[in-house]
């Protein structure tokens, strides 16, 4: 890679470091009193993110760019607004950093606990939507964490001014210059260094599609979270409340699509589906939904596109929606294990053991009964703001908040004991 | 890689994954009544056991293995004893999995809470003792995930019967052939190939040297928990006890020195080394250690080596300690930071500013005041057994006991609630 690139992104990443150090013993009022800063100049440098935001909107066009990404990436004064509050709102939030989680006196009389410390350098890998870059630079600081903010090429002038806006408020208050740092390079390869820069980055949050995991899955050697993949279903149980059961099925699809939370392939228990599928048909019909069905749907439902595995498999992200009849929970369960992405699966029943079931077994980092999928966030969940949600195992799970931002270390006190 | 190996690879991570699901709802009662067969099954097995052992240590021998390395490969008959009766131990610990770690209810109706459940498929690559191969799987059964064992290439006719007595009397009870497997191959494209397989293993534990690391670095598309690189200090502040600095600096180093808790470099303030240093060095002399000081500590201890940048990067695990004076209590924590490997780092001082700010600032998974960091495990910590002792900061860090081969799902539960 270009050698100029990579001096930047090495001394991005030891600025990052240094800065870390400094925020791990940083006072949360002295963190607060910079978010407030920051959401301040949001609002002052209000212009020039706009005239950034105009370019990148401008080229967007002439690249083509479609409508949805024209619109999740535009700003105007109230998204301004709304990015300042939600700074504003990290700043209210308690600080996660210094919690003692358990402390417990050994029998040879050391005292050992575990208390929540900062991870270090955050670097995040992002694309489109610019507030991204506010967010999650709020939610590091408030933390303890330095960030290296990667967004995308459409983006960049935006990115530029609100990167810009917030780190100038955060030196002004005592922050180092490393804590809130944009790498300022739409080079494909500065993405794929900071996936390799161990020695400065303690963990890498991808936030995209499959050619982002996958380029990560390659090639990172710094410890990854990733985010975001939705691959969610709702399953109608035999014995679901019809009412609950055609709600939900409606929102989890149609409320919001385009977001990672939405449903993609509606199961259906072979005794429900004769008086089901025709009640969600026509409100999916009206909506202006696109059914796909395994042989036995369209059986019930009358011209609708035939089902392939590659459905089952597709997050649409979109006004589609993919239909399998089933013969069992079971059978339920084990689509569910097999194509689902791990994020966020319901099943709608009034069974309580088929509700016990289903939580215990489906392997997601949301299980719900009765409710739809769209409220996986962090959010919604109380946790007052979001760095990503977590599809994978390790470390966070789901909505990340700030706790998910820090990491334990055990802390022991002792008397002067040695081992025998 | 070879064809054969792959398949069998492939094959294994398949019945793994099976396994693993089966292990999820799988009750305590039955893990536990399997815990117990698997240690009877282990004594039973004594004689089989014992003449892999004889086998391995042969060829040892003619490799030309070092007698620490032949003696960590040793079994006898209370060894094994000692197995069964650790397998007997986790058999008794409270079960991790369902546990709710906590649950709210939201202004919307939902109740939404976290849950604890088994990872699903755990890797371990590891040398030498062959205990760990009946640890890691009494472990991983216990908190109900499957485990592929990859040993190293010295033990592997112990570890095969081993783990042949085990998976035998786990399958006996009912649990399913997948839960508990070997790999066995001593080829290194095994252990290669096995950090690429993140279609079929959650989470890799790698327990090794620096050469494993890099590898699994440079190598691994499944999420990682790195373990056991140990370069620990012990600083002894300008307000130490001496009685307390002395005793701790000598248990540190000396008490077992082939372990990664042990200490590796001793920091000592410019104000308090004239006094300490002679008398450590009169205890480490007697006691045979190597001793390598700055130029400040040759000053005041005669007749030692050089201590070079190499020496404050180097984990000796021997009868080796580095040694530096230094001005203050930041350049220690300084010190620590750039050179630790996030391990146990320790401060002697009955100061109570220093301590706090030791705690705070230093970045480690166990940090101590007035104590050895020889304390740094899970049996000393109360968990009863250990899988490793993780030294990254994500998911955990520390002795990871069984709580730690777990992760936690958001359960939500709900009346119908849709999202507006």
């Amino acid at each position: 890679m270009d050698a100029g690139l990579e001096a930047m992104l090495i001394e991005q990443g030891k600025k990052a470091k240094k800065a870390a150090r400094f925020l791990a013993t940083a006072s949360t009022e002295l963190k607060n009193k910079a978010l407030f800063k920051m959401a301040e100049s949001l609002e002052a440098y209000e212009e020039e993110i706009l005239a950034g935001n105009s370019r990148d909107l401008e080229e967007g066009r002439k690249a083509g760019l479609s409508s949805a990404m024209l619109e999740r990436l535009t700003l105007n004064p109230s998204r301004i607004k709304a990015m300042a509050d939600g700074l504003r709102e990290i700043a209210l939030l308690p600080d996660p950093v210094g919690e003692v989680l358990e402390m417990v006196r050994r029998p040879n009389g050391l005292d050992i606990g575990r208390i929540r410390t900062p991870i270090g350098v955050i670097g995040i890998i992002y694309e489109s939507r610019p507030n991204v870059t506010a967010d999650a630079a709020g939610l590091c600081l408030k933390s303890g964490n330095a960030i290296l903010l990667r967004g995308g090429e459409e983006a960049i002038n935006s990115n530029r001014a609100i990167a810009k806006a917030i780190a100038q408020a955060a030196m002004s208050c005592g922050i180092p210059e490393g804590a809130i740092q944009l790498v300022d390079s739409t080079d494909r390869e500065a993405a794929l260094y900071m996936m390799k820069m161990h020695e400065y980055i303690d963990v890498l949050i991808p936030r995209g599609g499959k050619g982002l995991k996958k380029a990560v899955q390659e090639n990172a050697m710094v410890p990854v979270i990733m985010t975001g993949m939705g691959n969610c279903h709702v399953y109608i149980d035999e014995f679901a409340d019809m009412e609950k059961a055609v709600r939900i099925a409606f929102n989890a699809k149609v409320q919001r699509p385009s977001v990672c939370n939405a449903c993609e392939t509606l199961l259906v228990h072979e005794r429900i589906a004769p008086q089901f599928l025709p009640l969600i048909a026509e409100k999916y019909r009206e909506a202006g939904v696109e059914m796909r069905g395994c042989a036995r749907t369209r059986a019930i439902i009358g011209g609708i596109k035939e089902a392939t595995e590659a459905d089952w498999e597709e997050e649409y992200l979109d006004l589609i929606i993919a239909i399998k009849v089933v013969s069992s929970l079971e059978e339920a369960i084990e689509h569910i294990n097999t194509y689902g992405t791990g994020h966020s699966e319901a099943i709608v029943t009034e069974n309580y053991t088929h509700s016990r079931l289903f939580m215990v077994a489906v392997d997601a980092a949301a299980v719900y009964t009765n409710a739809s999928t769209r409220f996986t966030d962090g959010g919604v969940f109380g946790f007052g703001a979001e760095m990503g949600i977590s599809t994978q195992k390790l470390h966070a799970r789901g909505p990340m908040g700030l706790r998910e931002l820090t990491t334990v270390k055990f802390i022991i006190y002792g008397d002067g004991q040695v081992r025998e």
